[in-house]
């Protein structure tokens, strides 16, 4: 008798549902809730451009509308199924996304006092208003507590924890001094969904802990007081109120709480895992494993890598943050990324490319795509430095800008939209140099995201520039079909469910397209690769000295070499 | 009872003549004449993109066309006009654009036996033929009289006399064998006129002879037969049949033959100057004098300096050519020039604007010229180089290429036309700031050329950048009335010209328009220069080395600051 599980996805302007199959991974049906708050889900101020919230009664009403909306289409997907095969809950969501909650859990924004007052919602992960309190943190840190810096690439970021709490502490006393505690949302739907909401009972994610809160066993879980009380005073009197353990998500949380049963007609014994971020969960939904990088390609990227935590695993300079068990149980989860992917390339399209190329940005991406693809490695003399929205991972910079260097007076634009493509390639092969440098291997890369199933051009670059082959994963829901693997993990093999992760993983997940390198054209831009992190080093590194009068040169001379008939 | 002169300018596609005042400068009349050979009067051939040639039958159809053109209009116009009230001919051209001709100084393609072959033609000053050859030249000189190099930038050129007649010797021994003599078409045409063509007469212009065939008092005129030999065994043997003296145009090359007088109604009084480069009569008619440079913005620039011949001048590395002689009489001329302007802004506007700016390039430029006035210096935070086509002064090097520098996810079209403006002007500084170092001062710029007039936003970007006047020459059709202002000097004060070019030139010339520089954006101009220059030097030259970090953050806190309210 087939079983099945739902993954929630909770992001940035709506959540879905999806209804996987747990023996095959078929997925079944899913159903998207837009979120009815502000515009497009975000509460936004005029006044301030940084600011970015969200209402969680959204997520209460969106729990509802996608789980049911995905049941009325399972069945009729499939004429056997019914709600009763559902087994399991897994919940991943945005993050860093906290929110102030009262002594019960509940969210202080739920209060007819704060129930207009954006300090007292969800300060959504892309929310900068903190941008001063994060630089104070990096600040102190660096200054008595290196430790906390060492685990996060060097920066703490304003989009992260402790930058919103510190905020909220110093915009709005009110809402600071009346919240019991503080919820990330990967932690609190779960928690909604069991109704253990009370913060103190409430099961944090190591995910969410390790990567934003600076929370490592290393150093007895989250900042110590006398940190916390030197960036504010009083700061430190919110340490007992938070949490002294952190879970992987393949613990249960609980189980589906009875109101919750009855109002989605599932059964109460459905199990609810433990939440996470949505890139971690959908690493596991894209096929993550020791050697195999997923890449979850958007307007930015988020590179996840994991590493068994019983080998040793130093420091990785300039990576997002290592988190023992932030994607799998057992596994060092690393996480990277690129400040700017699909954004660049749909800046550039919608700021510089004419209509000859199409009427529609859809047109003329359909445009460059046809006409680049044309194009050989190194044939249009030019590099691109990957660097509009700055950089993240390795250099931990955003006062960086974008570069393009070799235009003559015939360059065209398909020839700049390749050259763009190729620099988040090399962009991308800079920060597997980085972390293979430091004892992790890579062999292949799982790519998934819009961009990754969307754009063949830029999949074929990156296998050749890297060198090893492109995956994409096979679901175009990895965050969500992440969350069910887990959620089948935590039902366990007894419910008809598996017995762990990576059976589930095993079992659900699959690879779709694959593109291989090329051997010439590797060869090709091995050439590029090397002046291109010689650009990368010049301009983004205080240390690098040298010379410059190289590259243009061999940009010459590559394309001359590549241009001459054979 | 009013003198005129007219001015004849030959150019790429067309030639045109310039029926002048000489006693206000007044422009009564002018006439362009297509050359109606080949493919807008350039004989080329499609497996060949370097050639490019022209029929000097086309000069001599000209000549009388645009005389009687502009006869005709000057009595449309003046009543009282009267083609005997017309006194004298100057005579600017292109160059280096050499011609065989036989002993009578006839063109070689005028022959039966030569008439469709191109290398008996004129090869035209941008054929780029003898690019192998011009390499050869530049590589013996250096080896063994590296003189000859010290006056022309250290780089002898595929467009110059040498490279040219070498080649045809390589390529086209029967044409070589049958000429008796080379000329510069510049020394061809007034020679047609009067009639004085045999090329042991014929008055050679030391414009011509200087800039581009290496003649040098100091080293008793054109390279010595050893040199020439060494080149290509009998190249040497061409020597004494070319010339050993070489004049200004202020001499004058004869006066109109009976055939000519009788052909276009003028008296055969009428005096006729020897010949010049158009840029370099272009220089007088829009003002030169020491310590004014003038710029001829086009596609490319031409920047065209003097300095008294009585006062020592060294060699200045980089710039195009120090010639006595070559603008005024007693005076050096100083050539340098930048190789691509309008040729890059044009290109970007065909290449990367977008509709939005207007639906032709006319309306684009406007559009872009009007959103980019609005924009300060510094606020975009971009930085270009200009060398989309290369670099001519002062790195004397095809070889390089374009960079842009700064773009977020927010830059626009009309930021980037503005940095590619920009870009010139700081290239335009360089040039200044080289030639000062080496002991000439200029103080203010007269601009000319299409550009100059038709772009107040580059004009006032120029004052601003190089914290000089720019003015605009009052003529539009500056080398012609530059052969007007040698026409009356050489008609001299007897016949109602001038006594001398400086008189001529005072009484001619004059000046339009001028752009001031305002001390705010001069300010922000020199913190972007320094960037520039590091930019320049780093990836123009092979001396130097440094370090990069500091270019993206110091445009980034330029931007930051100017975009701050006050």
């Amino acid at each position: 008798m087939p079983r099945y599980v739902i993954g929630l996805d909770f992001g940035t302007n709506s959540c879905r549902s999806l209804l996987v199959d747990v023996t095959t991974g078929r997925e079944l049906a899913g159903h998207v809730f837009p979120y009815p708050s502000g515009k497009d889900g975000l509460i936004i101020d005029a006044s301030e451009p940084n600011l970015a919230r969200q209402n969680p009664a959204d997520y209460i009403l969106g729990i509802e509308e996608t789980i049911r909306g995905a049941i009325e289409k399972g069945k009729l997907a499939e004429s056997g199924f019914n709600a009763s095969d559902i087994i399991g809950i897994g919940v991943d969501t945005t993050g860093s996304s906290p929110m102030p909650v009262d002594e019960k859990g509940q969210a202080l924004c739920f209060q007819e006092r704060f129930k207009d007052n954006p300090a007292a919602m969800v300060w959504l992960w892309k929310d900068h208003t903190a941008y001063k309190e994060a630089a104070q943190i990096t600040q102190l840190a660096s200054d008595i507590r290196p430790q906390y810096l060492s685990k996060i690439g060097g920066v703490y970021s304003s989009e992260w924890w402790w930058s919103k709490i510190l905020r909220c502490k110093n915009i709005a006393r009110d809402v600071f001094d009346a919240a019991a505690g503080w919820v990330e949302i990967c932690d609190w739907i779960p928690a909604v969904l069991t109704g253990e909401l009370s913060p103190d009972k409430l099961m944090r994610s190591v995910c969410a802990a390790g990567h934003k809160a600076m929370f490592n066993p290393a150093w007895q879980g989250l900042p110590d007081a006398e940190f916390l009380d030197r960036l504010s005073p009083g700061l430190g009197s919110l340490r007992p109120r938070l949490y002294g353990r952190a879970y992987t998500a393949d613990n249960r949380a609980g189980t589906l709480s009875p109101e919750w049963a009855q109002k989605l007609g599932l059964s109460p014994s459905v199990a609810v895992a433990v939440g996470a971020f949505d890139a971690h969960m959908g690493a596991v939904g894209a096929g993550i494993a020791p050697g195999t990088l997923v890449k979850i390609i958007g307007t930015s990227t988020c590179d996840i890598l994991i590493h068994p935590s019983s080998q040793p695993l130093q420091d990785i300079p300039g990576v997002c943050g290592i988190v023992d068990g932030s994607v799998m149980s057992g596994y060092y989860g690393i996480e990277a990324g690129q400040s700017g992917v699909g954004d660049i390339f749909l800046w550039f399209v919608n700021t510089l490319v004419p209509e000859r190329y199409g009427r529609t940005p859809e047109e003329q991406f359909s445009g460059l795509e046809k006409t680049g693809s044309a194009l050989k490695p190194g044939e249009s003399g030019l590099l691109a430095l990957d660097w509009n929205n700055g950089n993240r991972t390795i250099l931990v910079d955003a006062r960086l800008s974008g570069l393009l260097i070799g235009q003559t007076l015939h360059t065209q634009p398909h020839e700049i939209y390749r050259a763009l493509l190729e620099a988040t390639g090399f962009g991308a092969l800079v920060i597997i140099d980085r972390i293979e440098q430091y004892g992790v291997r890579i062999r292949e890369v799982v790519n998934c995201g819009g961009l990754a199933s969307r754009n063949a051009l830029m999949m074929q670059i990156y296998a050749d520039i890297t060198g090893r082959p492109m995956k994409i994963s096979r679901s175009e829901q990895t965050p969500a079909l992440g969350a069910a693997v887990f959620a089948a993990a935590v039902a366990g093999s007894k419910a008809g469910g598996h017995d762990s992760v990576g059976a589930a993983q095993k079992a659900m997940v699959g690879i779709g397209r694959e593109y291989r390198p090329v051997a010439e054209n590797h060869r090709i831009y091995r050439r590029l690769y090397s002046l291109y992190r010689q650009m990368h080093d010049a301009f983004g590194t205080q240390e690098w000295s040298g010379r410059m009068f190289n590259i243009m040169k061999e940009l010459l001379d590559i394309r001359d070499e590549v241009r001459r008939p054979a």
